[in-house]
């Protein structure tokens, strides 16, 4: 089951604008196995016609999205008339709607409409006309043979209805089976896409499978996986579970790392406050960045030099005889945060930034520290070599890791 | 002259994520008159193989980005193998660079690599290897008559450094004309998109400038303006700096704002602390983010409750009679960061992030607060209601900005 999608607009091929209606489409129609294909062209009618063929070559369905304004770009009109010849007529029903919606607005009454929105009211002869509710471009379908050809406008709250209320409703026609699969997904941290595989090939896959997809972002992964509706399916849905568990911090596609954390923070009741060096904020602002932080945040000290450090609370002889790049400098800093700032947890990180070598250690090393509500005080140590930006960003996601697995295993105050 | 840029990712086919480098490919092409067409397909050989027809169809020149990972969805070498009738074969170049790799990353030494490096390693035969110099995942280059095919990784920054250092010299060999305009790129933070275009305007455009574009990436603006190597052109040029100068950051397009604030630091020899609120840890971050910001940064504190300010420094009867949210408050927060770190200037934030209100206050209300070496204090006072995430990089970016303005009037140390 092929669907092939057009983009027809300069703004986009030109990079000046991202395209918007692609993701709707995707989220509707991929998870319900169709293999989707996506063209992009700008306002030129043999790129659009090469296109519009191509489509044609791939699936029995097209869509296509934008050029159906009024002004002389928008081409699309014309380009569908000459590549089906059907010639361009004016559909009266199309002026009327129009002078009616132009009334409402106005409050005033027209004898007639304006030239450039009679413009939108021109389709190839035999078109049906896609009513717009949000807007004045109107979209058209085309059937030729088998192929079905929905034109719709390309912005986004004009294109997301007329999917909804005419496209999805043809698709739901044509492709009663593709509605029927079951779908799950895992967002993953602290497994790579290998290792995740490695996994779930152990497990074995069943034939009730359809797909699995690993999607990373750094330094997350998303694992999705489409299969039918049979018991052997949800057997291998409950096993996954069983063997990446630890890893998965959520099955909700809209709940970030940070919101879960912060969900389990404010369902245990404990506040929490940061110490960071070579993270330099990133891991503030990932707490920070969710809603009501205030309630359980206390704060934060960046402790970017060894001065800052001991100004916090670590002792000199730490810092001399270890160094600010250690366990035991983590773990003081750790300690100093949650008396400082009176919080449960405090979490602290240290650790070589790069580009350049500190205390003689190379970029990449760094620890984590963490001191728990009991007063019970942990340290990490991580060595990645992955450059400065990603190292704070992984550095902040291994401490948060560290808290949610502790939030996991505790009841709370 | 046509260009075919086609994406293979199951992950941009399904919605899940958004393509990125096309952007990239596009703001350096169209504006030299290429004519760009984009192909976006999943993680099926015969899809794959579908584009790239579709592709060799239209353009000599196809750039293919994504699926050169190491898991089994990524199928981009073993298609191309089949697609151009090439077997796969392991280039030892490949596999010896992967193991310096490999053990500069470790710090161990290695005999061997592991196999899922290795399926990075093959190439079509006699395809010519793309460096990465940011991470693992070689690109390769083949030909085929006249048509050149180049397959890069999908992940941006790769793919980015991969394009400027490889493709685009290709393309300048291939297509020496498309390069003769001449090109200003000017990266502007403090106005938006139309009020650039008004101060454009104003100015007047000579008829030697072929195109103007304007690239918004919240917050904020690059301006790209191509002519023709003319005198009216470079007097143009001169008139936009001298009109939005103020604004303009730099005119090249891979210095960040960050970058910018940290030069200009580093040149006049101030230090800089922080004491941040509703931003969270957003402007430490920003500040952290570059190299070598050790030298300058002399830390942060995160002082997200009332606690926190009154702990740094701001006393109690300020709060009382002002709030946290208010001059009066910024300016003693700044007072205390440039007392407490020692640093030469500190810079603070107090408002409301959202999406609650707070002391009363709206969302979107936001003070800075900044102290300069000569121990002189200064308030500055915003609202923009743009959301929690948007406030906290747009109330950094501010901050940021009046330290910049400052350090451009001033000698420095």
């Amino acid at each position: 089951m092929n669907i092939a999608f057009v983009v027809i607009g300069e703004e986009i091929i030109s990079g000046l604008t991202d395209e918007k209606n692609f993701k709707k489409v995707a989220s509707e129609l991929y998870d319900l196995g169709f293999s989707l294909y996506l063209q992009v062209v700008g306002d030129r009618k043999e790129d659009v016609k090469f296109a519009l063929d191509k489509a044609e070559k791939f699936s029995d369905f097209i869509i296509c999205s934008g050029g159906l304004g009024s002004t002389s770009d928008d081409i699309t009109r014309k380009v569908a008339s000459e590549y089906f010849s059907l010639p361009l007529k004016q559909y009266e029903e199309a002026v009327e709607y129009m002078k009616r919606r132009l009334e409402e607005r106005s409050g005033r009454k027209y004898d007639d409409i304006p030239d450039y929105l009679k413009i939108q009211c021109s389709f190839p002869a035999g078109a049906e006309i896609i009513p717009n509710t949000k807007g004045s471009a109107f979209g058209f379908k085309i059937r030729k043979g088998e192929k079905n050809f929905y034109f719709l406008p390309g912005v986004p709250f004009e294109f997301s209805a007329m999917f909804d209320e005419f496209v999805l409703e043809d698709i739901k026609k044509l492709f009663p089976n593709a509605f029927k699969y079951e779908k799950a997904v895992f967002k993953i941290f602290g497994l790579t896409e290998t290792q995740i595989e490695n996994h779930i090939e152990q497990i074995g896959i069943p034939d009730s499978v359809i797909r699995i997809s690993y999607f990373p972002s750094f330094p997350e992964v998303m694992l999705r996986i489409i299969g039918k509706k049979h018991e052997s399916f949800f057997e291998f849905i409950e096993k996954v579970k069983d063997t990446i568990g630890d890893f998965i911090y959520s099955d909700d596609v809209n709940k970030s790392f940070k919101d879960v954390v912060s969900d389990f923070l404010k369902r245990r009741g404990f506040s929490i406050s940061v110490a960071e060096s070579f993270t330099g904020g990133e891991l503030s602002n990932m707490i920070t960045d969710v809603a009501g932080a205030s309630s359980y945040f206390k704060g934060a000290k960046i402790v970017y030099t060894a001065d800052a450090k001991i100004n916090l609370g670590v002792s000199k002889d730490i810092i001399e005889r270890f160094g600010t790049v250690s366990h035991e400098c983590a773990r003081e800093l750790a300690r100093a945060a949650k008396s400082k700032f009176k919080s449960d947890i405090a979490l602290s990180t240290t650790g070589v930034a790069g580009p350049d070598k500190l205390e003689g250690k190379n970029p990449g090393l760094f620890y984590i520290g963490v001191a728990y509500p009991d007063n019970k005080v942990e340290s990490f140590e991580f060595f990645f070599n992955i450059g400065r930006k990603n190292l704070k960003v992984l550095g902040a996601y291994l401490a948060l890791k560290i808290v949610l697995d502790f939030l996991k295993k505790t009841d709370g105050k």
